[in-house]
């Protein structure tokens, strides 16, 4: 109990840290880190920002300098229009918000849709940052399966029917529909349509997160569920984090003007506008194609990465342990027999770090034996000496 | 009705928009705008920005443009470290979180102390930005007014007790310490002193914002009540968007170590980290003493913008009409014995603009014959031209 015990809302948790963070927190400098969700720093388009900085400063500092709109810097919002329209996404620009990455369109999301106690339907496992803002917010979350389709939509129906059945109206499912963070799989396109007539039918926001759809490594571009929506059931949002930098905080929301004008006055409220400076720099690395080429290049890179750690999890696995085979993305998820605290623990010994299950689930007791590998921060060699680390811990307990 | 109808909270305003709102909606291109809170885009630091995101690319580039803490950047927080301490504010890093701009803070502190429906003391008038956070938030505002000194203690001490009477606990009061947002008014060092002590014996923190404490045209720089406090009351907000520049997106919060701690479970949930990028650049802008340069011309030009505000004023406002004299900042606030709806509907016939007084009290309907006017953003002849033009509405008025 401190001064702070009788003024603090229930949101500020003061128990104890989850275990998995509590073992994490043993973890070796010079570990080999499978665990974030990050970008390789070595391929960073310093030399773009620099040519940039200097071309926004020169011409265009008076608007990027100052005060912004919340809607977006004008000419990021033109290029938002342009990739929206190149994927058949329906935009203007009364359809777009800029927000400072992609928890703000979490946070912005529960505040324009979610009273505390309202209900949510999300897959399981998923993000954990999208799981905790939406719980900070005081969302109740409702899991719905997933397999390598994707979120089953007969699941996500039977949970709306219940809902309906006592009276309750679902605010809207989270979905990431193209290589899910961190299951690695992809939705269908049929379970794509469904989600879509589904959504209409209960009235109920589908708040598609897509922020691993530039990085495809094989298989068609299949069509978003904003694509597929004809009747503005869809909140996307995606983010500049990982085809720019994750440090220039930029994402955007798409959806109906209705819809952005509310979202829009959560802005107010919650931010005001995101950096016109970064907004500037990252209208100009779209506008001149650098953002194009430095998304080819990082799926070239990110592709053979992906291909090694499969490569070694083929190789170096025993017999028992299973994983999705990503066609993009960041991540795969891996299912061992084994007790998940003790290959936690193991791993830390070993040197090797991986996002561990419960961080998915509502339930942080779940999922001990699963985990999330990210195959994009560090290079083939370490990835492969870090896969066989985490097979050496996995034999040893089974 | 619209089918999101069912879906919106209730923060969603879909009423009408305010009176004054509509009648500015009628400005004409090519008026003359006291209205604005904006620092004078001619002179921004650009040549500084081009050389600090050389220095930034080319040699920290790989963690200003990856994923940050959501305490701050390292090189950041040492820098307000400093600042802070300059300041007598008893600081360490673990004191301080780098905010996207003041009002992230008004947000993170609503989410970490404010259950909707909570109290929240504020003066009146006090920044539109922060009651419209607060508002949004759910909190009650208690209003509390303020004279040529700020705010009255005594007043504050009534509406504690009042409250405490019926049991209820009052979160925090919002105070603009000095040069205030709209009044141009300063707490004195006497009523500093006391509302730290009342803060004590009702166990209320105080959140102060100190947006333009770097913008002194005379007199002594007054310790902030953060300074003031023993006892870990008072949360500091100040801004990076009048000493450096808007579009940067930077604030900052001092807080004691536990509250920080609640404010970043709150900034995790809703913007995860400030942009990298900006704050290893501001770092360098702090470290290589540009941002003690650019203020201290900024404060000869704005001073310079202030006195000839005054000497318009007090050679075109007809008897009757009163004004506050700030001895810093950005804003004085003006009361006319005129009625304040013709007031504003004359000012935007005629070309200028200023900032109607209904912003910035809890009940919007009042105020109307009050203006804040801003005297940073444009020239001297600028200024004098619009207070000539506004004084001639007023005169026709009375």
């Amino acid at each position: 109990m401190s001064k702070y015990s009788a003024l603090f809302t229930p949101m500020v948790a003061t128990g104890e840290p989850a275990l998995y963070n509590k073992i994490l927190a043993g973890m070796k400098p010079g570990a080999i880190h499978l665990s974030g969700g990050f970008p390789d720093p070595d391929y960073f388009p310093r030399e773009e920002i620099k040519e940039l900085t200097n071309y926004v400063m020169d011409n265009l500092a008076d608007t990027a300098l100052q005060y912004g709109s919340f809607m977006g810097y004008p000419t990021l919002v033109e290029r938002i229009v342009e990739i929206g329209n190149s994927k058949n996404q329906n935009v203007k620009p009364e359809n777009i918000m800029v927000v400072s990455g992609s928890t703000e369109s979490f946070a912005l999301m529960c505040k324009v849709f979610v009273n505390p106690g309202d209900y949510v339907i999300i897959e399981e496992p998923s993000y954990s940052g999208a799981l905790g803002s939406f719980k900070a917010h005081g969302a109740n979350l409702i899991p719905v399966p997933l397999d390598d389709d994707g979120v089953i939509p007969e699941k996500v129906e039977e949970a709306l029917a219940a809902k309906k059945a006592e009276g309750i109206q679902v605010k809207f499912m989270y979905i990431l529909s193209n290589y899910h963070n961190p299951a690695g799989v992809s939705l269908s396109l049929e379970r794509r349509k469904a989600l879509v007539e589904i959504a209409k039918k209960y009235n109920v926001i589908i708040f598609e997160d897509d922020a691993y759809i530039e990085f495809r490594y094989e298989g068609e571009e299949l069509p978003t569920l904003r694509a597929l929506d004809d009747a503005g059931m869809v909140v996307y949002t995606t983010t500049f984090s990982k085809t720019f930098a994750p440090g220039v905080r930029l994402a955007w929301i798409i959806a109906e003007a209705e819809v952005i004008k509310a979202l829009g006055q959560a802005k107010g409220a919650t931010s005001l506008f995101s950096s016109s400076l970064n907004q500037a720099i990252a209208a100009e690395f779209s506008k001149r194609g650098y953002l194009q080429r430095h998304v080819d290049r990082s799926v070239q890179l990110y592709k053979g990465r992906r291909d090694a750690m499969l490569a070694a999890l083929e190789k170096y696995m025993p017999e028992g342990v299973v994983w999705t085979k990503p066609k993009g993305g960041y991540f795969l998820w891996l299912t061992a027999p084994v007790d998940g605290v003790e290959m936690l623990k193991g791993a830390v010994e070993a040197g090797v770090s991986y996002r561990p299950g419960p961080a998915f689930y509502v339930d942080d007791t779940k999922g001990y034996n699963q985990a999330r590998l990210c195959f994009t921060m560090i290079n083939e060699e370490r990835i492969t000496e870090g896969i066989r680390r985490f097979a050496d811990v996995i034999k040893g307990l089974m």
